[in-house]
C-alpha cells in the first residue's frame, strides 16, 4: 500500500530531470532521446509507477489537445490580461502533462459553433474549456451532442452535463459597494461589461443588489465591451455630469486605468475626489498609482484549476463542480472617504 | 480574365454568409449544414472559384493548424500585452481560413524543443512561428531537420532557411533617444529587457549606439525580465540614486506605466521631473496619463503578417522575407524639456 499517489514530480526528482521530460517519456511522446527515456521509465518502474495511462493512451486515440475557443473582438484578448492570464493558468498545468492548448479566437458565435464541431470531428481535442458563458449558452447542448468533455467556466443558465469551475464574482462587487458606502459614498456608477455574458449581467444585478441593500438609489450602470476605450468613454461620460458620482465600480481592471487617467486629466484627485475600483486583480493594477483597490479573482488560478479539472474529467470520466473561493475585494489606495466640495 | 483574385470575403458577400461559414464549406470542414454547403459552393463555382485548394487539402495529409511555443514564464504571458496582441493578429487571418493555433507556453529550452519535436512527429502543425529569437538558437537547425515549414520574428544570427517577420525596433530606440536629446535630456537610463534575446541585446545596443553618437555617456541600461516587477523596481533604483536620470527608456509598455506610477508616488511629475517612454505602443499606453510616448512596434499586425507568410510558404513552398515598416516614436505626454531643479 502507497502512503500516495506517485507522482510526474516525484519521479523527476529521482531522475534529476523537469518534470516536462518526465511526462514525455511515461506519455511515450517523441522528442526524447532513447537513452533519457529508457532510463526515466527504469526508475519510474522501480519507484512503482503503472503503465496504465500510457497504455490507454496508446490504446485510444487520442490528440493530447484541450482547446479554447473565444468568441471575441481579437483586440479584447490583447488588451485585456483576463484571458492572457487564464490561459497561462492553463498553460502551467498542461506544460507538465504533455499536453498543448488548441486556441481559437473567432469573431462571432456562427464561427464559435462549427470551430467546436470542427475540432472535435477531426479529433483535434480531447477536451474543450467553455468561457464567457451566455444566456440560453447553445454551447452546452452543441458540446454535450458532440461527446466531448468539457468544463464551464461559471455555471450556466441551462441544464449542464459538465463540471463547473466557479468563481462567486457577485461577492466580490458586493464588497466594493459596501466597501464604498462605508467609507461614505452614496453616488455610486457601475462601468459594467457586456450584458450578453452571463458574467456581465450578474455582476450589474449584484451591483444594483447592493446599493438596494444600502438603501441607496440604484446607481448608474453603463454597459461597455470590456474595452479600455470604451470604459475611457464611458467615464467621461460619468463625469461630464453635474451631478457626478463619486465612485465607480469598473468591470476589468484596464477600463479602471483608463478611468484613473480620466479623473487625473480633468484635475480630479485620486482617491480624494473620486474613488475607483477595478476588477480581476491583474498585475499592472498594484503598480499604477495610487495602486488599484480591486476585486481579485486570480485568472491564472481559474485556469489552473479548469484545466485540472477538464484533465480529472478525461481520466476518470467524472469530475465535480469546483468553486474557487469567492473573489474578494483588494483594497490598496484608490479609495477614499468622498471629500468634501 | 478577371482583374483581380476571387476572395473568400467575395463569396461571402454573394451568399450573405460570414467569411467563416464560406471558408469552412469551401475548406470541405465539418460543422456547416449540408444545404448551406452547397448553396455556398455553387456561388463560388459561378463566381469563378477554383476547387484547387480544397483539392489539395484532401490529398495530402494536413492539419489546419499552426503552432506556437513560447518559452517564458506564464505569468509574463498574462502581465505584458505583446504576445496576447501578437497572438490576436495570427488569430484574426486564422479565423478566416478555417485554421487554428496551438499554443503552447513551455517552462524552458528543453522542453521548448520536445514540444516542437512533439508538435511535428504527431502532425498535429502545418508549421510553426519561431518568437523570441536567442543567440546561436538552436530551434533554426532543429525545425530544418524536422522539416517543417516556420518563420521567424526577426532575423536569426545563424543560417536558416525560413523567411523572417522583421520590424527593425533599433529604428524606434534611436528616435526615442534623438527625442529625448533634442528636448535637452543627458541623463538617460534605459529599463532593457531580458539580454538572451536577440531583440534584447539589439534594443540595448541601439541604445548605446544613438547615445554615443549624441555625444553622451553610454547611459545606464538595467537589464529585466520584462516583468511589471522588475520594471517597478529597476526604476525605483534608478531614481535613487544622487544623479538620478531625467528620462528613462523602457523596453515594453507595461514597465513603463509602473515607472510612471513611481515617479508620482515619489512626487516627480512627469513630465517636467522624469520623462518617459514605453516600448509596443499597446491599446493601454494612450490611456494613461500623462498618454505615453513609446515605439509603435503594431504587435497585432506582426502576428497577421508572420501568418500570412507561414500560411503562403505552406501553399507555395516560398515565401520572401517581409519588413514591416520600422517601429516609429509615437510622441505623447510623457515625454518633455527637463524641467529646472
Amino acid at each position: 500500500m502507497t502512503a500516495r499517489k506517485l507522482t510526474i514530480a516525484d519521479v523527476a526528482e529521482r531522475a534529476g530531470v523537469s518534470k516536462g521530460l518526465v511526462s514525455f517519456a511515461l506519455n511515450d511522446r517523441p522528442g526524447v532521446a532513447p537513452a533519457t527515456r529508457e532510463r526515466i521509465l527504469r526508475i519510474a518502474s522501480e519507484m512503482g509507477w503503472s503503465p496504465s495511462l500510457r497504455a490507454r493512451s496508446l490504446s485510444t486515440r487520442r490528440s493530447f489537445a484541450l482547446g479554447l475557443v473565444i468568441a471575441r473582438d481579437p483586440e479584447v484578448i490583447g488588451s485585456d490580461p483576463f484571458f492572457p492570464s487564464f490561459i497561462a493558468g492553463v498553460e502551467s498545468v498542461l506544460s507538465t502533462e504533455g499536453r498543448v492548448l488548441v486556441l481559437s479566437v473567432v469573431p462571432d458565435q456562427e464561427a464559435e459553433l462549427m470551430t467546436y464541431k470542427s475540432l472535435v470531428a477531426d479529433g483535434r481535442v480531447d477536451g474543450v474549456f467553455v468561457s464567457d458563458l451566455r444566456h440560453d449558452d447553445i454551447r452546452i447542448p452543441v458540446l454535450e451532442e458532440l461527446g466531448i468533455p468539457a468544463v464551464t467556466l461559471g455555471v450556466p443558465d441551462v441544464p449542464s452535463p459538465f463540471p463547473a469551475v466557479t468563481i462567486d464574482d457577485a461577492v466580490g462587487i458586493r464588497a466594493a459597494v459596501e466597501h464604498l458606502v462605508a467609507l461614505g459614498h452614496t453616488r455610486i456608477a457601475h462601468v459594467a461589461g457586456a450584458a450578453r455574458f452571463l458574467h456581465g449581467s450578474r455582476r450589474r444585478g449584484a451591483f444594483e443588489q447592493a446599493m438596494r441593500d444600502a438603501g441607496l438609489e440604484a446607481g448608474q450602470s453603463v454597459d461597455t465591451d470590456f474595452s479600455i476605450a470604451e470604459g475611457s468613454a464611458a467615464t467621461r461620460r460619468l463625469l461630464a455630469q453635474a451631478e457626478r458620482p463619486t465612485a465607480i465600480i469598473y468591470a476589468n481592471d484596464p477600463m479602471a486605468i483608463a478611468g484613473l487617467a480620466v479623473a487625473q486629466e480633468l484635475g480630479l484627485r485620486v482617491p480624494h475626489d473620486l474613488s475607483i475600483t477595478g476588477f480581476d486583480d491583474t498585475d499592472i493594477s498594484r503598480y499604477v498609482f495610487p495602486a488599484l483597490t480591486t476585486v481579485g479573482t486570480d485568472p491564472a488560478e481559474w485556469g489552473r484549476a479548469a484545466a485540472r479539472s477538464l484533465l480529472r474529467l478525461m481520466e476518470a470520466g467524472e469530475s465535480d463542480d469546483v468553486a474557487l473561493p469567492s473573489a474578494e475585494l483588494v483594497v490598496r489606495r484608490s479609495t477614499a472617504a468622498p471629500g468634501r466640495p
